[in-house]
Parts: structure tokens; sequence; C-alpha cells
């Protein structure tokens, strides 16, 4: 008997709670029920994002919202700034590129974070009108300092879209005292949903903007969201059944407390970098991310081992690109609590060993569980 | 956020597969659809507690189960054997009596298990029509040698009555093979259900020394659900709901094969007094069961050890009588993995040093670990 867990950085173990609520009967969206509903879900969203801009939820995945943010808020008449250091921040490129903006990517190495002197660099310039960057790059498990980053850009006319996929819940994120225009997100992350909701808050900076852009898209088009969800409703036919599992689990995050949740990812997220040094193994990114850590393959050992971490129930993802082969990548966001991440460290140090590389047995989830002693 | 996690030896957690088929519609049980599932649960059970003997149902506890055994199996013109080493053998010597039986207690110092000599000693005297015997005390964690004293009573006119209710589908059990007369069992333990359900499992010679005693129980009365079962039927209303359940989880055990439960439990019960020893804590029982552990709490920590475990989402069950605030007992039984077995040694450690006791962090875990490499 082997009990599955999902160590993927996205999508996450679901709560039964959450479940449980999305199997309850259906109901229709144009009533009453669904706007009392659905307004307090944006009630609870916006006390995790920290923010009191509009947050909008699109059915969708975290692609239609960073389409959405990219296509409604860069003006057209500045260059767009896009940091691509992974294979999100390539997608933004290509989306950008698609809409005809005139986009100047900074390329970094995988592994590499941007940081805040570059944009502040390219911002003296006053030739952009908005950056577009990834707070947590899931490729490289690698995290850039969104705060001092925002503040560069909170300080100029340009708008600062941050894909917050694998951040939002799970780092530190106040949308509002940082000055982030566009925090967009994912229900298959740290939201301990199913996929299938993109969420963006938006602030009135980024609303100015875009009311100046006639936007291409019909769907995702944030205008018509901003004007359904003044009456807590949605333009196009919602989500319900995710909704409405997003009304439990944002009030699972909230009784819990959004910093709470911050220092518990953060705490995973040690343990297993410790555990990982303590086996003898590196970490793939300069700057690893608390949401996601990316474990460097030893000499010998390829993609196959997330097989054969299966036999232990574990599901992690890949490495990608040039990383393919010689990397994992684990999760640490949502339903996750550290008995799971102990229990990740033996199945890791098992399979290791049943492929021949030389492990200690037992000197991971020792130092794993070291770490986790101060989690409370 | 906790996750919660049953370490108690009854109830223990139920797989979501079986949730999920106990929340479908109900239906009626006089109808062609109960009976054939319920013909498909007999086959199972018979085949995961290897017997051809016929598998009775009763909608009730294990409680249920055992006094249905005793007041309709025990012959009145004989002296009836009842082993009392803990809180259930002196239930069943509590029920032998109220039927007024001639009962003959063997009484046990706690943590001892009855002996195969002890039993061939008293049978030896041709007074003796039954031996009831608790395979797995729970209340002491101490599990007796069944193969060795259903041989004895096998070889005599005697009928042996065993309480295998935190035995059966966790510790070897050759019910046909060894001569085990009645095996009871009940659906919260290892059969990984909801409480709800006891089993019996009667051999031919059993049936010949109940056809001979007017039982006055009505819903207790083996005979009937002997007659009902014959048609794949139950006497009075089954727990509908329980024996879907039961269905697919004796399809879970089956499928991974009942050999392969009894080594999973047993190497989980082996890490966890491995681990124990390693964090200079004792054991209570002198033969302990592979079903569940009895550990010696060290001085100075009472039960309120229970509650602190429960702040990392464990539960177990405390000491009883005697033992009261001396032990806690932890089950290894059902839908436990080793990573949950490791995951619960971390949060003992953190309690055990949240109490003041001296405790090297990550020794515990480290010893489990490397026990539970065997697990395949």
């Amino acid at each position: 008997m082997i009990k599955n867990r999902l160590f993927t950085p996205g999508p996450t173990d679901v709560p039964p709670e959450v479940l449980n609520e999305m199997a309850k009967p259906i109901f229709h969206h144009r009533t009453p029920q669904f706007r009392e509903m659905f307004a307090e879900v944006n009630v609870g969203l916006k006390k995790l994002l920290c923010t009191s801009n509009d947050v909008l939820t699109i059915a969708g995945s975290g692609t239609a919202g960073m389409e959405a943010a990219i296509s409604c808020a860069a003006p057209r008449d500045k260059k767009v700034l896009v940091s691509n250091g992974g294979k999100f921040g390539e997608r933004w490129v290509k989306v950008a590129k698609l809409y005809g903006l005139d986009v100047d990517e900074v390329k970094l190495e995988w592994g590499v974070a941007l940081t805040a002197d570059v944009v502040a660099e390219k911002l003296a310039t006053g030739e952009y009108g908005a950056v577009v960057t990834v707070y947590s790059e899931t490729s490289t498990a690698t995290a850039c300092d969104l705060e001092a980053i925002a503040k560069v850009v909170a300080a100029t006319d340009a708008i600062l879209i941050a894909d917050c996929i694998t951040a939002a819940g799970a780092l530190p994120l106040k949308t509002d005292e940082w000055g982030v225009d566009i925090v967009a997100s994912g229900s298959q992350k740290a939201f301990m949903l199913p996929p299938g909701l993109a969420t963006l808050a938006v602030s009135e900076k980024a609303w100015k903007v875009i009311d100046t852009i006639d936007a291409p898209g019909f769907y995702l088009n944030l205008k018509a969201y901003r004007k359904s969800v003044a009456a807590d409703d949605t333009p196009y036919t919602p989500a319900v059944t995710l909704i409405r599992g997003m009304k439990v689990a944002v009030d699972m995050i909230n009784g819990i407390g959004i910093e709470t949740v911050w220092a518990r990812t953060a705490i995973l997220a040690k343990a297993t970098r410790e555990a990982a040094t303590a086996l003898g193994l590196g970490l793939c990114s300069k700057s690893p991310s608390d949401s996601v850590t990316a474990i460097c393959l030893p000499e010998g050992i390829d993609d196959s081992i997330r097989k054969n971490l299966k036999k232990y129930g574990c599901s992690v993802a890949g490495g990608q690109d040039g990383w393919k082969g010689k990397a994992i990548r684990v999760s640490h966001m949502g339903y996750i609590d550290p008995l799971d991440t102990i229990g990740f460290i033996a199945a890791l140090e098992y399979t290791l060993a049943d492929m021949g590389v030389k492990v200690e047995i037992g000197k991971g989830v020792a130092a794993a569980t070291k770490v986790l002693k101060d989690w409370k």
C-alpha cells in the first residue's frame, strides 16, 4: 500500500475539507447565492494577498491570468522589460511579443534572480511602461527580491506585473505595502485548490494604464472582470465548483494567518535544503525559493529517479531544458506539513540508495527533523 | 495547519477510496444489488482471513461479535477457559459470566501473554468446552502465540474463540491452517473502515457445538446469520454503507496480498520499537504485538503527552487502569505507511522535548528510517 503524496510544484494536494466542499451539488451562478459566496471569496483573497486592490478571478490557468495582465496593462507607447530566468520568464517574453509589445528581455542564467539594481538602471532611461517579472520561477526554483524590485518600479510611472503563481500564499507578499501593481496567481499551488482558476490583484495605478489601452482580447479582458466584480459577479460563466472550494481554502489560510503560512513554507524549504546538504546533494539555484527546492542529482542519476520516488508514493517534478535529468523539484506549498516533508526525505534517501548512491540512511531525515523542531 | 493522523489502535484512518465509496447514494438491502455486493465481500473476507469457513458480518462493534461468539458457542455443560491479560480479556470474562458460563479465568500480569503450555495443561483435564483468548490485547499491546494455542485446542474437543479485533489484517492469521474455530474482528482496525461492523469466521467444529446450544440472544444469534449468509444476505438490516466500504477496503487488502500487509505492519512496529529504544524509552509489553506498540512514558511525563502530540496532528491512545499516565499506545494497523510512521516519531521527539525531556532530536527518526529501508 502506497499513499500518494504530491510534492510537485503544482498541482499540490488538496485538503479533504476543500474536496468535500467541491463535491456538493452544483448551483447556478447567476443567483444571489453565487454572488454572496463570491463576495466572501473576494474579501478573503484581498486579506490573503495583503491588498485592498480589486482581485479578479478568471476561469483559466495561471497563464490565462498573466496573458490578461500583459495584454491589457502593458502600455503600447513604451518598452516593456521582461525578465527571463527560466521557462516562465521565457513564456512571458513570448506572450508580450505576440501582442506586438516592444520587449526588452533581461536574459538571466538559470538559477540567478533578477535584481532591483538592473531594474533601476533600465527604468532610469524613462523608456519603460511596464516591468514583467516572476517572483518564484518554478522551473529553476529561484526567487527574486520582489519587494526591492517593486519599490524601484513604484517610484516611476511604470507598472509592475508580477507572476506570483508559485509565490502567492507561500512567499511573503505585501501587495499594497510593496506596491506591486498586478499580482497574478493560480489555484493549484499554495491556494490548495485544483488547477482552473487564475487571480489578479490590480492596483489603481495599473487601472489608469489599462484604461488607456484598447486590448484586443475578449475573454482575457481585465475591464470586463473589473465591471463584474464590482457587483460580486463574473463576466463569463465562472467555475462555480472551484470558487466554492476556494472559499474554504482561503478561509483555511486566513484562519491560520498568512504570515504563519509564509513561515511554515520557509521552514519546510530550509529543512529540505539542509537534508539535501546532509546527504551530500547540491542545490541548483543561486537564490533558492522557499516555495520549491531544486535539488541537483548526483553523478550517474537521471530523471528515472522520479519513477523510483513514486514507488514510495512521492511525486516530484524533474528538471527542464538544460536541467533535464539533472534536478528534481520539490514543493513546499499548500497542504504539506513538517511530517510530510520528513517522510519525503526518507523516501529520497531510500530512492537514492535503491539507485546505487552511497547515502547514510537516516542522516537526511535527522537533519530535516532538527530544522523542523522550530516549527510551531 | 495541522494534518490530523490517527495512530490510535482503532479507529484508524480510512482511505479516500473507501470514504468516496461510502459517500455514494444509499440503496435498499433487500435487493439483488446488495446480495451481489455482499457475496463479493464474503469471498474477499474469506481470502483475507485465510479460511473457507462461513464469515458472518454483524452490524455492531467488535464486542457484539465476541458476545455472539461466547454466548452461542461456549458449551453449557463444560468449563470455559478465558484468559485475562488486559481490558478486553477482563470484558470477555464478564460476558461469559453474564451468560452463566462456568468460567475459569487465567489472570495474567499486564504485558504477559497466554502460553500454549498453560492451555495444554488446563485442557488435559478434559473439563473444558471452549477457550477464549485475545490474539492482540489492545490495552497492553501484547500478542500471544495464537498458532501454538490453536494447535493445542485443535487436538481436543474444545473450541477456540479468538478475539482477533486488533489482529485480523495486521498479524499473521491462518484461520484454517491453525484451526481457529471462531475468529472475531471489528471494522475500525486493520480493515481500514469506520467502526460499525463485526465479522466472525466460524468453523464446522464450532457450528456442531453451536447447534447443541439454545443461545438466549436474538440479534446476536449466530444461527440466524449462518442461515442468511448462505443466501448472501443478513437476518437484520445490514449497515449497507459500511459493507459497501468494506468491499473496497477488502479488495485493497487482497490486491496488495495479506502476507504483504502482515509484513508491512510488522516492519512499522519494529521501526517504532527501535526508535523508542534509540530515544531511551522502554516498551511496556513483554510480548509486544506488531499491531500496536505501548511505549513507556519517561519519569515526569503523564497522559498530557497525548494532548501535546495532537499539536503535531498525531492521535494516540493512552494507558488504561494501572498503566494510566504511564504509556502511550501507537497503532501500526491499516492505512498507515512508513512515511507516516517516520513522521510520527518526529512528532514524538518534538513533544518529549516540548515537555522537557532530554532527547536528541533526529535520533529516533534516523533509527526508524534505517529499519524501514527494508520496506518494499
